[in-house]
């Protein structure tokens, strides 16, 4: 074995041992990749257009839309300016019980007849209507009166300068809200009252998401540089409002779905040889990973190149991130990164790059239903090669994982998968 | 309401709304909490007696108990080494195929009949039984293919500097592995051959943990301070072999089952107050999370106070990191960190702390099971107070989380009941 080593040089695992076809695939890539100076060139060129596009198109809004008076939305808020929304509803509240007409909320409904998709924005949003929740009615009378604790605990809560998780405010009352989804669910509905993010409530949920790279920010007055965080990474902060200064000399964001590939990248100090930032969630986003791409996205201007698995979660992923999911749609504007790029891997990868037969699974029932599922989703259809990509993945029943590119070497992806994509601008 | 606050001024959440009885308790407690300096001074006896401990009794190790012959372990090996070792066993095979007996590889075995969990050490370790596994068998053909293959492949990645994860290692011949438990078997097989970690064959684990408080150490070359973390801390490391030159200036080690309870002491820098570093692997305990934990606790000899659920769960957690698990026998001495003191949330402190009833949970007929096979099991048994609490929580039939400890106020925990704890030493 030593000697198959050492005729095998560095050139890694896959160059024996495989059938002589994708292998040899996988050498002719890795010729075609120029030198590292035209690439950043292709880099650069993207990252100028990108930044063009956000400063001459400003980003639209419901009012740009003519949807303002129709359409709610919510938006971060500063802490003073919450409590003063509060105590206004709880005067309102007093005026109206020392009128003798008790009281009432009024809640917008965040039902899915009441939320729309917004083709010019591409994203869900809230519609105008909201149901009245007053105290002196048996079938409102529980609702009202956990709105009115809820509200209460979040004055709390914006007073002390802390944040905490939905479980802990379920903890503060279990006999009043029984079940946390009682709690969570009027949480919702507190926020679309106040016009106000879950963030700005100082409501947080736990993180997963973690980032390295060319990224300079605060976490709660700390300077995190995140070109020294080694392997491991920084992670994520909860609370989003105590993130501040973000500072970055990367041409573009490559967010990761899975920690693997995020380790491989991290390990091969990927952001050096491309300054770019890269991010994972570790699987379906959450919120806090969500809210801190949108914010580097924002602040920094940067293209966003995404590399999940070929089936239908990585695209579903990507959907999460881009168009937010249905049940936090008065918050779509703060959670979703517009105009995030497929990088791969692509279904049309599979034969580009040839990846062996064994390394491709095979579709299950489920996978292809969800794979046509999303061809009826409007933010498919609005890409075409998203479309052309899905309709082959669904008619070839073959999905593939990121790692199936260490078949031809453990570092392929980091040292051709990726830079011949972004020299051949390779992305939907 | 505003009013409703305004008298209720920062007492929290709690001071209203609730029966009086708990609440009350709860600030009789807060009265008992003496200044800070008395309770730092508690833990500077911890502190001072877990190192004079761990100076004076060296840690046990097989060859003390004259069990290094009839039991086997894995240690720590630098790269060149376990290169020297893959070499070596490539040669014998080859010695042996050239004098025409073809080759065969002596495969520790890793059944539970060959497990034994030594007292002494309290941890399980492996005993000395080995199996053939000869290439011209037809029951092992197989099986000796893949354990050449893999020596070859972590071959490759050790001559790189590289670190890989079992997926990868898998996708790199998905012919001949088929299915990724067959890879990672051999892996495991190939680690107690070789006798070395899995670290050592630089195969991670994705890391799921966060690290934040009084902790300084180099990951991969680059300065961490985990003072300076913000609130979201740092993730912990994947491959523990670029993790270096720990240092601290804590008393003690805090960790955390919860990731809710991790952010509360991370926001409330309660490291500042009581100088500790809080750790955390978010739930089911990481093998990267465990081998950092064991490091801390080894280069630092500093006491480990743990915090988690008053369930089976929460104890069953604390037996992963103190005694490993079984399948991963042969490197329980890197991966277990004895000696952890169960700090909370504890039956006793159901009533201790009177946490309302509504906050506490009835337990399952799944839930009593897992409490009574923990009485089965020697870890718990060694430990009389741990007995006396587990066969309470199996009688009255109740668990709680960590958080139910904000039915008295967000911040209860790291203001009240850690500090008390501590005071108090409360621990087992």
């Amino acid at each position: 074995m030593s000697e198959k080593k050492r005729r095998r040089g560095d050139a890694g695992p896959s160059a024996l041992g495989k059938k002589s076809r994708p292998a040899s695939r996988a050498e002719e890539l890795r010729k075609q990749l120029k030198p590292d100076a035209d690439i950043l060139a292709s880099v650069l060129k993207m990252c100028a257009a990108s930044k063009a596009a956000s400063s001459s198109s400003k980003t639209l809004t419901l009012s740009d839309l003519n949807l303002s008076s129709a359409c709610r939305e919510v938006s971060d808020r500063d802490s003073s300016s919450v409590l003063l929304s509060i105590e206004r509803a709880a005067l309102d509240a007093a005026f109206s019980i020392l009128s003798g007409s008790g009281f009432s909320f009024d809640v917008p409904s965040r039902s899915s007849s009441n939320q729309l998709y917004v083709p010019e924005l591409d994203r869900i949003v809230l519609r105008e209507k909201t149901s009245s929740r007053p105290f002196a009615s048996l079938s409102t009378v529980r609702k009202a009166t956990i709105t009115a604790r809820v509200l209460s605990l979040i004055h709390a809560v914006l007073r002390r300068n802390i944040h905490v998780t939905k479980r802990d405010l379920f903890y503060t009352d279990v006999k009043l809200f029984q079940d946390q989804t009682h709690s969570d669910a009027v949480l919702d509905d507190v926020s679309c009252m106040l016009g106000c993010t879950r963030s700005s409530l100082h409501v947080v949920a736990s993180e997963k998401g973690v980032v390295v790279g060319r990224l300079v920010f605060y976490d709660d007055g700390d300077r995190i540089d995140c070109t020294k965080m080694g392997i491991g990474g920084k992670a994520i902060p909860p609370n989003i409002d105590r993130v501040g200064n973000i500072e970055s000399d990367a041409l573009f964001i490559l967010l990761v779905e899975k920690d693997a590939a995020f380790m491989r990248l991290a390990e091969d100090r990927f952001y050096n040889r491309f300054p770019c930032i890269i991010v994972t969630a570790k699987g379906q986003p959450d919120v806090a990973t969500r809210l801190f791409l949108k914010r580097m996205k924002t602040e920094l201007k940067l293209p966003v190149l995404a590399l999940v698995d070929s089936d239908p979660y990585g695209l579903k992923i990507l959907s999460v991130y881009m168009c937010g999911s249905k049940n936090m749609s008065y918050d779509s504007s703060n959670l979703t990164t517009p105009d995030i790029k497929w990088l791969g891997v692509r279904p049309s990868d599979l034969e580009k790059y040839q990846i062996p037969e064994q390394c491709r699974l095979p579709m299950t029932d489920q996978d292809v239903k969800a794979g046509k599922d999303l061809l009826e989703e409007d933010f498919v259809k609005r890409n075409e090669g998203w479309v052309e990509e899905l309709e082959a993945m669904v008619k070839t029943r073959q999905k593939a994982e990121i790692q199936a590119l260490s078949s031809f070497g453990f570092q392929y992806l980091t040292e051709v998968y990726l830079p011949l994509k972004i020299q051949q601008q390779d992305w939907l």
